[in-house]
């Protein structure tokens, strides 16, 4: 951890790698599905940064495959086939493959062909947190890092204002994911972005909770940003609650000023962004609950926005009334009406950066952070994913 | 003006300029919206040759300006924002330039940024005549001429069969516009043919005022065409109404020959087509009246069809009674079902043009004043407007 | 005929012409509508290999053109238009054309035109057999051979199992068609595979008709396959009920034997494919009938999807009862829910192909058969059709 100097108008040539990672970045934990979207003996896929991507639950234990069948190319996952615990087959000529290894083991009606032992879907490691799964996405014999380097930075128990994290025991997640038609680093960079409130202070989660937000917020000294970059998760944090940021109340060329409402009553909130781009939103929508986002690239236009909300639930009626509160109040109002304006704005932003919009765009001092973040990736990395057959 | 020699099967290579003009001529005034369709304090996005175009109408004032923030590429008219009468904001991060200049005056939460005063919006010269909002589309530094040089030629009030034109005092418009599939050139020529009435005989129009049409109308002598080469308006004029086209009345190989009724009551009717592309259809859809068409460039693929029709009203009652019979007449019969045939016909030419059939097309002598169009937009076009970021 | 010996994992310069074979065989007659979809005085455009064609019925006979006027290139199916019985006019400026050799004889409006028998539309070679329009489409000058060659071979009235024929002379032809959004040689790879029975075990048709199917079916001799390579249709036969093919009825990996219903009530069943791609199944779904499908390249993507039975009819009452069991049995329960299995199967191989799967499959000993139908099609194709305009 260290403090951290603000740079503004940084030659695109300091984070040109993050400017190639258009397909992503290679090498880390990406969510793949809600736990209960894949029930036991379920089979489903899904596709992350190009790669389709096949998951399958047997006798309790998850495997991640390639969904494409090594015959002709289809989908395993468009008719799920099965006959034994340990293989899932192909539904259009019975390749069958081992789910541990990816061997091909049998074909259904050529149980001696020369073929099997001799080919192999490729497999992904895979694992299980609190109701999400992850699949490591990456080069074939990386060395998996324990899923902690790949989420947010775990402050520690003690710390003023503490709020919910998903490595905690006690923690719960819930939340949703949808497809969002834009690049993945414009939601990066929408989801982690100091200069954008004004499209939230009119939304129903902040007039609803009583508070009001500045028209934005701006570093005032070289601790508004923390950086992690040692040992563990690597990322970058807006000390917003610190006193390192300053509220903006007025705009007197614009004749705007904060209604006397604009207390700012966002007490310990926080945004991190960690790599490969996993928010984290602490005390929100509400303390002590954090919410954290991902955006996983699905291919360069398109990404899957999870939304996941991290609750300390000691009893199962602390449960039951968190899922009661996310359900009837969280998901309508922040995950959707608050959030709705995040993809929108990152979708009327993909027509210029689609057509050489890195290149054009006049960044100023409210984006600081994200050139930040932009070198920080390029820095620190692990790799970055390239289009398939490219 | 003058008499004007009629040539066929011309070399492609006479009018080479024409068929780089994919995207539309520029430095001309174009329809942008009607003016009911920006309300005082009304702000509005368009697009003509490939430039997103915003139009803000404050105090009485109409500006245009781009249509894209300088920042990160979002076009400022997806939810329009204004805090003050002379500024129009950005929605997401609150980048907010002068309307009459263009120039970045502030951004919401960053009002002292070095990048204020820096940057700037393009600004595009605006104009509103007789309910329709012009925008001069070209070079930055062009002198932008009079509206009157890139309107039809406005003909001797004395002279016979004169018909409202725009420029008239007492001269009302009523139109629709709406998007068509085709390029901005196959939406002209369709507009100008001599060639095309087969597909208009049977229309609503034709039968439900008792006219009927010939087979064609073919050109009988150097008169048949107008050409308007001098100040002021450019453009051609096809004299249908002088005696120097004739109708043709029977195909004897197909064994046709026009009814008794067709009499070709269409005294007075001549079609002029004006730089950048203005059909003046005078004494249609119903002397006095004139019908205009402007088929605005949105981009290679795409015009804006424009549909105007122009009457004196001396008082009023007679403007009531235009707009009466505008709404439930004209537009309807004329506008939308006879002109719907047009619209079709240019949709159906576009996947050929679209694949190289400029170059394959085999004209005729239908074909002649299209062919004289095109060797004069090549002559006179002020400029052609090349594809954004090529 | 000749024995045939199986080869499998041939090496792909093996078959390079079926390779570059993306918008179909060229020099064949291939099926265009059913007779009854062009009535007397009818006129209809469909696309085969890439290129527009134009069916016209007038005065019993019918004539195939190139469905686009060389004036402006707008189909001339998009609107009939029809003046004379010997005539087809385009719908837009009156081009018109004989419909026997394609000559412009007339222009509607310009009936004196230079043009006037100096351009003409392309003619096709067509013909009608037992309800179906065949169209003739490759080079101009190739002398058409007799449909007879482009179809199945017939085989001797006296043999074992002889099934219905198109050319006996009691067969009745009832089919349908459709567009399927995958290469031609997907429809025809799927429909000659003996691999794919997977998808089919458990259809309708199958159950309903007390059969069931083994796991597959795999070659055990040279004489599983014959070769059709002399005179006449040339193309492959798959011996199925010749005891050439044994059943696989168990896989000991994976557990699955089949019920001991497994009885394979497919007596007399033969899939042939025969150049320009079309599939025979004799006795099928019910014996005597016999299925053929044709899969008509439509550009290199889609393909017309053509599936027709013959029966033979005695008597107005056999083809009255034929009709009855086509429309309430053999259609939705054959044709579409089996049948449906396949078009599934065409699209999901599709996006593989269409990137680069031709050379990244991995064929296995079920591909045999494949494999030979690539080699036969590269050695004995009359020609292979081009991209137009490539």
């Amino acid at each position: 951890m260290a403090a951290y100097p603000i740079t503004v108008n940084a030659d695109p040539a300091s984070y040109a790698t993050y400017l190639e990672a258009g397909w992503g970045l290679k090498n880390y934990w990406y969510p793949a599905l809600f736990s209960h979207e894949l029930p036991e003996g379920g089979l489903k896929g899904v596709e992350i940064g190009g790669m389709p991507i096949l998951l399958r639950r047997a006798k309790g234990k998850i495997y991640a495959l390639s969904d494409q069948c090594v015959h002709r190319g289809v989908k395993l996952s468009a008719k799920p086939t099965c006959f034994t615990d340990d293989t899932v087959s192909c539904w259009y000529h019975g390749f069958t493959y081992d789910v541990a290894d990816g061997k091909l083991v049998s074909i259904v009606a050529a149980p001696d062909d020369p073929l099997i032992g001799r080919v192999r879907l490729r497999t992904y490691p895979v694992q299980e947190l609190k109701g999400i799964i992850f699949v490591f996405v990456g080069d074939r014999n990386y060395a998996t890092p324990p899923i902690a380097d790949d989420l947010p930075f775990r402050p520690p128990m003690d710390e003023e204002f503490r709020a919910s994290h998903p490595l905690d025991e006690n923690t719960v997640l819930l939340g949703i994911h949808r497809t969002v038609n834009s690049n993945w680093r414009l939601g990066v960079e929408n989801g982690f972005d100091p200069g954008h409130v004004l499209i939230h202070r009119d939304n129903i989660l902040i007039l609803a909770s009583g508070r009001s937000m500045a028209l934005g917020y701006r570093p005032v000294n070289d601790k508004a940003i923390r950086a992690f970059e040692g040992d563990g998760p690597k990322g970058l944090m807006n000390m917003y609650g610190s006193g390192n940021y300053e509220p903006v109340v007025k705009n007197e060329r614009l004749n705007i000023q904060c209604a006397a409402r604009a207390d700012f009553k966002f007490t310990g909130v926080r945004t991190s962004m960690f790599l490969p781009g996993v928010l984290m939103v602490e005390n929100f929508p509400q303390a002590p609950v954090a919410q954290y986002e991902w955006y996983v690239p699905i291919d360069d236009k398109r990404h899957e926005y999870w939304q996941v909300l991290a609750a300390w639930c000691n009893s199962p009626e602390e449960r039951e009334a968190f899922e009661f509160r996310f359900k009837h109040y969280y998901e309508p109002v922040a995950l959707r009406d608050f959030n709705d304006h995040d993809v929108s704005a990152r979708q009327a932003m993909q027509p210029f950066y689609d057509n050489g919009g890195w290149e054009n765009e006049a960044l100023c001092s409210l984006d600081a952070v994200i050139v930040e973040w932009r070198q920080f990736v390029a820095r620190h990395a692990r790799g970055i994913q390239k289009a398939p057959r490219s």
